[in-house]
């Protein structure tokens, strides 16, 4: 090992140190300002339902009655992943960076649904397997090309797993300084479901094949693969969910490492962040293992359909804003969610009160 | 009974018999082209789940693969009910001008959502029992000054009937020729849950007791109340279930019978029409018992807490795009389902194929 790879070892150590420790639980007592707020609001009291909760929750990380998303961006992480030699996705992973090509020239589900909503996405490549340096709008964070065969070694590095982190935290803090108020996790990496299906198990202690799906579209027989080859993954690493850093890094991907770096970095930016799917939601569930105090900052924007994602939500304790069935990735459910978040924190700062309007009360 | 009015009668009975003849069903073989573009587009296929569905189901009314909901409005129609000297509202009959007063203020929760969604909100004075002449920003189409006590006679007589339709299919007509391309539905009037309760029963044959609910907020105690009170108004006005207009001018409200109005002009324009929640689904009810062509053009936007307005989505056999427990009105619902509808429009037009992208397919 070199001196300066030593030196930055050091240095990322301390980085996710800190940056566990500068999490603050989100203050309960605010909530109780909030919905005196909301009741005072000319509606029948509690009659916006879970878009009065959601409100709530962005006043409460926001401490403010007042709460506003205006700028909102997606961080969406790309990277590739070894496992996929085991035959575990249908498509190849040369998709990994069409699909960044893609996001670029603005081809994608993600380029749409973020327009609609008025988001910003932000395409970083953690760990692409092609050289994307001459690809311009891409972030360059590339930590290494693509993770390790999980199935035969752990993914990555303890030292590349806390770098991914460190891309992730970094660029949070890069979106707060530039006045950002909203941040989603997106991603994009053939194989990631496989990856997103060792973690779940490992950190909920689900079966692996009560955890497993389609993803990208795998037949039964193909998904009986993707059991056979996790289950071989964690024998393999012998992941303890006790560590949860150690299996993240076994088990993960450069580009969750990244989203499980965005959550903790929101936290301890004291920002809403909105999670996507599955494989946004078992990078959650790594942050949360790494900092529980980080829970209180994650708004999950949908209920994915791949199974998986169900243990995961039913792991963090968090309902999702919208079920439509989808299974994409990207980024897609939580920018289609900012538009409800959106909404919900308007009536909460723009709506007159009772007595503002002149209205009688019941 | 005087010529201009008998005239004005004869124009209205005319104008519903041609409204209701103009209505043509959405072309079923127009989905199967909606879909094979969408199947084309660079994501795994049927990955975005309803929102697909969405996009096909407004493709189909627009005829259209590149559809588009660029410019949306609520209209939001007003009315009193008599039924409210029963004490079925917990609410003064007041707080029907003085919402419509906060609604042209924008103080209200529908400005801010629809503020969200870029959408126009007009707000249609068709039945306020106040006199709104001096309030700029209102439309004024008043039919009568509220509906009269149901629970003793008929709502309405069947010419105030069709002249409440009539506002609400001249609403979209205007709206049409302004270049609006997605219309949806909201109301404001105290005592309407009653109405509406009504309205459900009758169209579906489900028992009162089954249908209604707390609307803006009674007790149990009050709920028995309203049951015992749509019980007698169905009884009373011996209404008929194979008379759909009947049934609607004996025991709806002015601004329910302008939403139904609403539902079958935008089908005869071809447009799609977001139905809110219980009220305005009780509404669509009507318009569908009345032209069943009609449903092809109703995108329902949530489904309400209101008990009722699960029966009401049964009996139209449609699936809302939101659950968000929310049972507010004035179009809230339909406003925040604006955003979904169109990242689900701009997904089939704007994203690009796995040929055009160059992004190899499974």
């Amino acid at each position: 090992m070199t001196g300066s790879l030593e030196n930055s070892m050091h240095r990322e150590d301390a980085g996710l140190e800190s940056l566990l420790s500068s999490v603050v639980p989100v203050d309960g007592d605010f909530a109780a300002r909030a919905w005196r707020r909301l009741d005072s609001l000319t509606k029948p009291p509690r009659s916006l339902g879970r878009l009065e909760e959601i409100a709530v929750r962005v006043a409460s990380v926001q401490e403010s009655v007042r709460p506003s998303v205006d700028r909102k961006a997606i961080v969406l992480a790309a990277g590739d992943h070894g496992v996929v030699s085991e035959g575990v996705s249908p498509y190849p992973q040369d998709v990994t960076w069409q699909m960044v090509a893609n996001f670029i020239a603005g081809g994608a589900a993600i380029n749409q649904i973020a327009a609609a909503a008025g988001a910003d996405v932000l395409v970083y490549d953690v760990g692409v397997a092609a050289d994307l340096s001459g690809l311009p709008g891409v972030i360059h964070a590339k930590v290494a090309p693509g993770t390790r065969n999980m199935a035969e070694e752990p993914a990555m590095t303890l030292a590349q797993c806390r770098a991914a982190l460190a891309v992730g935290a970094g660029a949070v803090a890069d979106l707060a300084r530039s006045g950002y108020s909203l941040i989603g996790t997106g991603e994009m990496g053939i194989g990631n479901t496989t990856a997103a299906t060792a973690l779940t198990a490992a950190y909920t202690g689900c079966a692996v094949s009560d955890v497993a799906g389609p993803g990208t579209g795998l037949d039964p027989q193909g998904v009986a693969r993707k059991v056979e080859v996790v289950e071989r993954a964690l024998a393999v690493n012998a992941v303890d969910r006790l560590d949860p850093l150690g299996v993240l890094a076994a088990v993960g991907g450069l580009e969750i490492a990244a989203l499980t770096g965005v959550v903790l970095g929101a936290a301890a930016h004291r920002m809403c962040v909105v999670t996507d799917g599955f494989i946004s939601g078992a990078a959650t569930l790594a942050a949360i293992r790494l900092c529980p105090a980080a829970a209180g900052y994650v708004l999950p924007s949908h209920r994915s359909a791949e199974p998986g994602h169900a243990k995961v939500l039913s792991a963090l304790g968090l309902e999702p804003v919208l079920d439509l069935e989808m299974r994409l990735g990207e980024g897609t459910g939580a920018a289609l969610a900012y538009s409800v978040i959106d909404a919900a924190v308007r009536v909460m700062s723009g709506m007159a009160t009772f007595e503002e309007a002149g209205v009688s009360s019941a």
